[in-house]
């Protein structure tokens, strides 16, 4: 008896050792997760490290983004449009007029160029995010805030 | 003495259920893995998933690349650069006449354009990467095989 509760409480503990919650989880990603971006584009805390930028190899931005939970972007727009690749966490994703997405690791969104929309952490985990924008047409368009109603919507 | 032998028993059992082989890993990426390429552009068994594509959203192709071990590109070049992701396993990346180097998840190289080189995974380990590529400038142009003597040197 004695060493059948040894055995469960043994696997209990390494079990609990294995396995991480989502927070942590997205905070041990795979790419690395740069400084903390400092202008008004967001609403919460987020992270931004360019992987591949505008330069004389590739005209095309390549950033990986960590958003915390509720954190977002404001609404904007991409005049080359954009290609969303999740690596982690859960995270919501919206274009104008459209219902609210809710985005997994794994999943890829594609974004039309020139449609309004907004992309972020859910309200309880963290977002990560690989974000491929085509900036030849022109840089991103930063619109209005996404308020609480909208975010929670 | 028993209660600590199957301690130490059950310590073992569930370790070895929570750490995978490095093979088994890189068989449960973020992405999907896509069907098997059967074009003569790589060595061994290679599989490829498009996760964006040059259309009317993003001029620039992005794709999902998973190598077995051992398998690897010819020698190849991009008119218009390509960034790689490396998002699991462990591979090789080579410019001609520069040392060859080896590649770990959340490793990413910038390939410039027009030189030539090659990529693929290592000889005891799967290899996944994200490709992306900018197309505009022309499709990427195939060269010969990377011999066994290159591949191993």
């Amino acid at each position: 008896m004695k060493q059948i509760v040894t055995l469960l409480l043994s696997i209990l503990i390494v079990s609990s050792c294995c396995s991480k919650s989502t927070l942590e989880r997205a905070r041990t990603n795979i790419f690395p997760k740069g400084g903390k971006v400092t202008n008004n584009n967001f609403t919460g805390n987020v992270w931004l490290q360019m992987l591949g930028q505008e330069e004389q190899t590739l005209n095309t931005g390549v950033g990986n983004v960590t958003f915390e939970p509720g954190a977002r972007t404001k609404w904007h727009l991409h005049p080359g449009g954009q290609i969303i690749l999740v690596t982690d966490g859960i995270g919501y994703y919206q274009e104008k007029g459209q219902p609210k997405k809710i985005l997994h690791k794994g999943d890829v969104i594609k974004c039309p160029a020139n449609v309004e929309h907004w992309h972020g952490a859910s309200e309880n985990s963290y977002f990560v995010q690989i974000a491929v924008t085509d900036n030849k047409k022109g840089s991103v368009e930063w619109l209005q805030p996404v308020t609480e109603e909208e975010y929670h919507k």
